[in-house]
């Protein structure tokens, strides 16, 4: 045994116990009363705490190229954050070249991820390109051990409806999951070109020009087209009223239909885009009003909201400010990877939802649907990845305080009630009260298993 | 008065009464019981029999070029037929050319139309082309009299979303009706490669390629975009029930969505492509299953579809031969010009629907969508456009016995117990007992009113 | 010819004309353009008029005992009231006795109207009591002309749900159609014993008893014993949202669910009760919020209410006062019969609805629904029942300006655009701008047909 | 430590893992891997088997005196043939006296079953009388560990819709959840009243008088009143599709309503009542068609059915005989008590659920909608109530291998493929191999929690 955590409360989302944990070798080997530690046993006392298990955040761009420039957080800042936040593993989206071999799109990002992760750490392929024999890759990608893509409604290497179709039966097939980012491109086409063309350049054009129907459609259409061929799916970042109830009622039919959304619309309101920073609020979708913020909340208490995770992908102000006089310059993105797993545990510690509950859409849920079968659970045999949270613990999110390479966020001064004092990867610690203390390389490739096909 | 129908029971939508129906230069004057004729009145004993108005076909395609050829009755025999099948005003697709000014697109249809026309006829404007200052030439054609403009969300020259949604917000600003044509095309386009490459060529594949859900997911599309800007749109040849079930919605909801269907839809189902003459019965979208038959039956029923309609594009036997071995290569099209109203009666002299209901769907409700001012109904003022039916009359359509210059018909052999007997367009007899006794040029353009825009 | 009216715009549902309209025997005889008057013929001029058909109130209460007293207006005041407000027929409640035969109820209220009526009749006739033979009786009551009967779900002659579910069975198989009262008696017991316990006895807390909900439940409830008998059921008064939605849910899935609501629940809502003469609104159901009137008024609009009536049922004001300190004792009933067709009409003169749909629900459905065959059409053969409408006269209601018996009205100082200005019963002049100028007893019962059943 | 459990696969309902499980005082005390035995410690080697927490059955009638008998099965046999069939908690329903005070009723019925429980047990109150004060001993009761009541819309001591209400009401104060047996009593009686008159006496006028819609209206109704007073709800053996929906619906709408079903009518039909031994099957409500049987394990897949119970209530097949020749005779109730759990896990075993739902089903959620803390999951902390389960051995259910008192069973010659092998109650082996091998006394009366009132 090299660790013993002793008389904290575990959590797993359908039941609360009081219990001490034992790791040996990176794994959870024991959960029970009063366990002995052996003669080398690092033994850590959780008296009044929570252990959870780490947050899987499904949604990250890291490294990544968009608008003339890449994304403030690289492999190594970007998982460092994570661990930072409670979250331990972290799934990167891997965006396949022209004609690329999508295997050969995982290994090349692997290549740059393998060296600096600081937490476990997972790949998505968002797929551009299925011409010849390039869907078939799609199989290898998945014996490989990635078996989830992604596809992309919009930007210019988002996929016409057609191809969307085609993915989705070869991920039938092949026992792959398929994300989809789910806007109509034609549209807001038109409303932006209409916007610029009459001077309306200012962030706030950025939500005019994605409004509400503009997502609600496309998530009709993404829907439709899992439907008809009786195949899952699973809707990204999902912010619209509309949208949800859809969902809803797609899963009451009894199709396997997820949907994930983030901290950033739960929270803010489309207003965010008339202050002075809009830009800096500017993600794609845009954040909604009101009356969608209140439709995720109340989809996650009954359930229909299936993962929070962030899309966490920050630019520096500077860059942002490409934007300042054209919507359509500002870099699409914001920060939260670190932020995740503190404001949805806040929100339990608040009373909003249960620490059950956040468990859920923050680890089990996430490893379940994506196929991390060492992760997501504090049960025996699994990853020792696990968080000490204290409910008493009050902390101001500020830029300074985050552990990533960003010079801005969303999230300044942001009061949370309750907040995570520490976070083991497979048994080490790698975050201790506000330190990271874990180091590059330390994270590994999670290899996943694809669902069952019939 | 020059013409007096006595002894007849004339129907409206909401209720019939036994009544004599005097008519003067062109115009209806008088319903009464025992009118009395002046010297030269013609008079007309209608005793024992229906007196209707004339329907309103707003679907037809008369000498349209598609798929190399052209459809095979132009604008003298499809008129004619229409006469002789009770329709008294015909719709016919001016289709705009690339960079054309839509009220030109009119005035060369029309120029074709007017020696020809038999009956009343009217246009409705396809549109292509929205280029530059083109949008705005649906304002002048509004003032021309021709407020309705139809959009194909498939074929080459169908429109994209974008373009879509522009002429709906354009059409509302200036008091027009949207038509659309609702099918995916990128779907269609992916099923139909992949059933040609596996030599899947028959009929019954053109069902295949464009199954329920291709064109449920069109439906959804165009009812956002008509609900976003909360304006009206009427879907053409409505076919699928989900479709269906998506009206009634928007219906429910308080929007002004109408829904067009074909006789060909309630009669026959998809199994008629297996036929060894599959090739006959192509037409976009293509006849769907029982369950959307019927689900448009019952909407007929409890009001939810508007208007039946024919979408009248007959091509000859040879033509339909060269897709003998490639569903793709059928010209697309049926014949039903001269058979909607006698079918549709029939079903209500069956006992199916009302007759009230099937004058309100062919005649009354076409004229009102529509903006014609002067027809679908027997009161005062309006055209003398009127059909007496003999609801003891058996008639077994033959393509020998159509009005048509097409060689076959999907209808051959269909016994109908009830049949029109005589029509006059605008009081002038036109259709006899069987014989056509119009004239090519008797038709005129009918001119429209816009839609009240607030 | 006895009667000609020239120059006038006709009005039914589905059209306007401008044309005459001529009289004999009490039956419209003709409609025509220029229609020449004979020797005798009395020609009225309506030029710059509307010429509609008579309303049909298919709910009141004349001479209703109720709560220890008897409605303000007898048979002779009530349609002398309803003349004057252009309803020229009204259908009463005739209310069985414990063990009376049907037709007997008929009979015995039929000797009471006859002598007085000052407008054609019907009779609905109220069943409490069907023991031993006496729901045989209702098939007596069909034949005798009277096929139309009512139960209460409240009151203490109310029906049970057994009873209940046993008349729409026997009204299936001897084509009547059932009206209901729509309430939940138990939780309205409930509720008024403990606010009356709480000494909460104003009129607010008559509204506070038989909230929204208490009227869906008995909706659903009701709706949900018709739908099992697969039969037809008329919903009186229908007052609330929820009850709205079934009732369009239940037409949407194909059935034949009726809703009538009144002028009170379009124009007021339950603040009235809040009023210092709350009292005087007091009418059950009660009127409700305003999101139910806003419900009432779009359910108009898409066509989901079929008619409206008035359940006109006054009492005085020292009858409203024995409520004064404890709401049970208020006589439930308001004024309208005189205001229902103003109102509408006015609604439809401020653009609110149009013409057609106010002559539609006032009209044209009631002598549908009901089985009134010579009846609510402007049309040929029809009885000459004709309102002469002026859009441009200004009316203010006031008690004084009423032609009933009651002392005070809900309506009093509503200032309506547009008023009737001639009423004609079968032919014969009955009001006449402002003045009855009718008589007792000129007023005949209405037989009518029974509903087909199969 | 007493027990240890080696090597068995641990079920919980969102995971399983291999792992030893520690037993000590009756409680787990630890799972892990490779745990060690201390002295004394019973070791059972579970390797290829299943480790489930025991079921807790909340609808049983143990000793239940119903139409002029009592309920075979007493609280030995009862709990005997629970235990045998890994049911380890069982919920009894204590019936009030009319003037009883709800905890004596508890203590009264508790004296009963005190003596004889062979697993650990529990009671709701069955509610029939709230006159003066009694509604308030809900509150005692609470406090008495006894949170959940029951009421009957059927049957003579069932209660009106008033008193319903003030329960619900009640309830919501004092932390109470009412379950309901829902059915509407009126239009039973009279359906009863006119078969019997009709000498239609054999079972299938049991389910003819009590078809589907009887059922759902008073889901409807039960569902109205929690939701008008924002409270929560539990439906016992809901066995009609439409419930189903409504409670999804209501679900989705966000109200706390649970919905429980039997394993009676997710394995039968309908048509077993026109079985020669149909009597056998009577049980109210009855068990319906197969579309209601679809739907029910449709909703149990989606997550809208709660929890499986039993509503064990078995007579003698004399008392069954009773009713030959008069459905009304029939003492209503099948057996099931030891069935449940082997029913459910073998359709696991089959694929058709997941092991994961059958223990939410059949444990966790009854444990956590019920309050029982110590119940329902194999966890640290909690009572050691655990089944080994061999998912190879076959079974075929025989009234002489059953652990029951009654003389025949509708589950007669069913074969179940898996089956469990040993029960512990609370450490204690009670069954092993076929046999019961646990004392009478030894179950302990469970008290509960009362929900969070806000």
């Amino acid at each position: 045994m090299d660790l013993l955590i002793k008389n904290g409360t575990l959590i797993n989302s359908k039941e609360n116990s009081r219990a001490d944990i034992a790791v040996e070798n990176g794994k959870i080997t024991a959960i029970g009363k009063d366990l002995q530690a052996k003669e080398k046993t690092e033994i850590v006392d959780a008296a009044g705490k929570l252990v959870l298990p780490g947050a899987i955040d499904v949604h990250t761009h890291l490294a990544m190229p968009f608008g003339g420039t890449i994304s403030a957080d690289g492999y190594f800042s970007g998982t460092r954050a994570a661990a930072c936040g409670g979250t331990t593993t972290v799934f990167d989206f891997a965006l396949q070249d022209f004609n690329e071999n999508l295997v050969d799109t995982v290994k090349r990002r692997d290549a740059l991820a393998a060296p600096e992760a600081a937490v476990d750490y997972a790949f998505h392929v968002g797929v551009k390109d299925v011409h010849g024999d390039l869907l078939n890759s799609m199989t290898e990608a998945v014996a490989y051990g990635v078996p989830s893509f992604k596809v992309f409604m919009v930007y210019d290497f988002g996929v016409t409806d057609g191809v969307f179709y085609q993915i989705l039966e070869k991920a039938k097939e092949c026992g792959a999951l398929i994300s989809v980012h789910a806007e109509n491109k034609e549209i807001i086409n038109v409303l932006t070109e209409r916007y610029l063309s009459q001077g309306k350049t200012s962030a706030w054009y950025h939500y005019k020009s994605r409004p509400e129907f503009v997502e609600a459609e496309a998530d009709y259409r993404a829907i439709k087209w899992a439907k008809s061929l009786n195949t899952s799916l699973y809707i990204v970042h999902l912010a619209n009223k509309e949208g949800v109830e859809m969902v809803t009622r797609a899963k009451e039919e009894g199709y396997e239909i997820y949907a994930e959304t983030c901290p950033q619309y739960l929270h803010f309101t489309k207003e965010v885009y008339k202050r002075e920073d809009g830009r800096n609020f500017v993600c794609s979708p845009p954040i909604k009003g009101a009356e969608s913020k209140d439709a995720l909340w109340e989809a996650i208490k009954r359930g229909d909201i299936d993962t929070i995770a962030t899309d966490h992908c920050p630019f520096q102000s500077y860059e942002k400010d490409w934007g300042k006089d054209d919507f359509t310059k500002i870099p699409n993105g914001c920060a939260a990877i670190e932020n995740m797993y503190p404001y949805m545990l806040a929100a339990a510690n608040a009373g909003k939802i249960s620490f059950q509950k956040a468990v859920e859409l923050c680890c089990e849920n996430p490893a379940r649907i994506f196929g991390c079968q060492e992760k997501g659970f504090l049960s025996v045999g699994k990853d020792a990845d696990i968080v000490i949270y204290d409910t008493n613990k009050d902390f101001t999110i500020t830029c300074e305080s985050m552990h990533s390479d960003y010079d801005h966020t969303i999230w300044e001064g942001l009061n949370l009630h309750g907040y995570p004092v520490q976070t083991y990867s497979r048994g080490r610690l790698v975050y201790d009260k506000g330190e990271f203390v874990g180091e590059a390389g330390w994270g590994k490739l999670v290899k996943r298993v694809p669902r069952v096909t019939s």
